[in-house]
């Protein structure tokens, strides 16, 4: 009998494999019920639906950027995870907390669809953006102080392409100054780009 | 340790399988969100219940033809998964991309319950049966060029049932020049006969 | 290389076991989202919290009727499915079919918390109650016929119990021309019996 | 052939940690339905979006506060879990009564973040925390009762913990009748130690 509670929570990566792929499918799923068409059950012919069409844009893009963003950290996440061979507590809870970051993008997400034209609303889209890199930068730098990872399969790109990632956000975020539209389309392609890489490599 | 990012991220088709789990799971409960008697809360008594019932058939009826298009997807996607080896990362974001789209499913479902008889809610419902085909189609040439599947698993099939099905919808949906209701029910009953095609022979 | 598609689709039973976990836990949490309490953001003291309670009550117990019923239907469905060594495409619709009717819990039992004392809503709950068994009871006869199922721990007693417990559920059902609230108790007090049975004795 | 259904239901616990993993996923992500900015669609620009944050704070708190509950008992419940060599119908009804507690943490958390000022939001956010604890420790006392658990992995400290965890949030609880900020505080510092408490050691 192991003598502290410490030993035997939070070891398991599986479970945490687990419970992040809920969280991912549940916050990516629930971006769609932001997804009105303005008018709602008040539009009665066809006529009224391509009116409402254009104002319906930008929540349909603000869907695929949340979207893009949640497929990024998942596979990130999904990729640091296939790496470790147990868990600790605090990589458990440093998840966790990497969880409720996640968790905020359909609220970001929303008030950005809702709100593209402020500078806040960029603002609140960055700040989840920010913390989850940081998180995932924490988590990785005590998996190996601790030896959590299997070095075989440690992969030291990670974390300089979350700080690539992290620069060209920051980057965007900033553009806001001069045009909101510019910082979605810059943290919208910079994060295509991180997807599309490997395309035509492998 | 393997010498890039690229090497490491996407190759787990065990959390694409939970991830999209979770994905259909919720895209198929989110469905009944929908449902509501009209009147709601002001129903007062049981006449008022069955008064109610059949502007409520509409919205019950695309809750089961929501079910049975992400079953469908589910199964074609649960057996495209069953054949791989391993996966690649442009395969695990097809398959994000493929999430994208099946999570549409409740807007577009809703949509057409509140106006089925619009040619609109047609074409609406229409577009992600058709982006959820190519991509799944694109990812299974994919992953035959880049040998991803176990070929004594392959099944040369599911190409040609993925063919089929679209031609029916695309000639479903056309019909809604004629009668919206007409394309729901050649919708419907092409992916009725597809899920119980098998009953009887196994 | 198979010859047909059939061979392929729906084969796995681990998949069904990871969409329904889903698909359970999704419709039990949903019944959450029909609690508030009357009145809402109205409330401005505690005096009022509390005058709103008794009308928040019947809400409550719906929400754990829902949510015994819901466990109920995932003990059978996890014990059928830990008798299968395989599964057939047939047996996989047999499920999503099922998991279509789970998925109305969340809507039936918002109905009945909010109009408890309506016949219509005892039908409403009473109705996927008896065909989410009917299903159970087909799914568990074909594959018996297709001998999907492992003999070894194949149990004669599932069948019995969901005929005990349908006959149970459709007599409270009718004891709504008397009270609806008899039929409620009635309905509660089975499934609470068939959770408890049991305890005690393992 | 086994004899009753009794030994073959409830025995996966493999099954119930999906279950519960959906679940706790689902709670914790359906407490950001509950964000929004007050005045919502309203927002006009920089300024009215900064003007509608100190209104939003207490919402985010108890988000954060929310999160941070359903963390800690999924850990526990994960340890718990991880301990087990088999199930018993008995121990997988604890836990779905446990889980429907859990599922109730999105109720509670929206009430205590709409009305934080009420002695009745904090009574309604503690008894969940009260009754999801003694649940746990029956489970444990039952699954030693029964042998249900691996000894070798067996903890003594968890039913400690628990009952430690229980007189802070007792004590803090019971501090609403001097300020509800203050039960709020002394609940999120106890969580919050509980959580943080192996960063260092481990």
């Amino acid at each position: 009998m192991s003598s502290s509670y410490h030993d035997v929570a939070g070891q398991h990566v599986r479970r945490i494999e687990g419970l992040s792929d809920g969280v991912f499918a549940i916050a990516m799923t629930l971006l769609v019920l932001e997804l009105h068409l303005p008018g709602g059950e008040m539009i009665a012919d066809d006529a009224g639906a391509l009116a409402a069409l254009p104002a319906f844009l930008p929540k349909l893009a603000s869907y695929f950027l949340g979207f893009l963003t949640l497929g990024l950290y998942w596979v990130i996440q999904s990729a640091q995870l296939g790496m470790m061979t147990r868990s600790s507590r605090t990589f458990t809870w440093l998840h966790i907390a990497f969880l409720s970051v996640i968790s905020l993008f359909p609220f970001v997400t929303a008030f950005l669809g809702d709100h593209y034209q402020l500078r806040m609303a960029i603002a609140i889209y960055w700040l989840p953006l920010f913390v989850g890199g940081v998180l995932l930068y924490v988590a990785v730098r005590h998996a190996r102080a601790y030896h959590l990872i299997d070095t075989e399969r440690d992969n030291g790109a990670i974390i300089g392409r979350i700080f690539t990632a992290q620069l060209l956000y920051a980057g965007g975020a900033l553009l806001c100054l001069i045009d909101t539209r510019l910082s979605i389309a810059v943290i919208f392609f910079t994060q295509l780009k991180f997807a599309l890489g490997p395309i035509g490599r492998r």
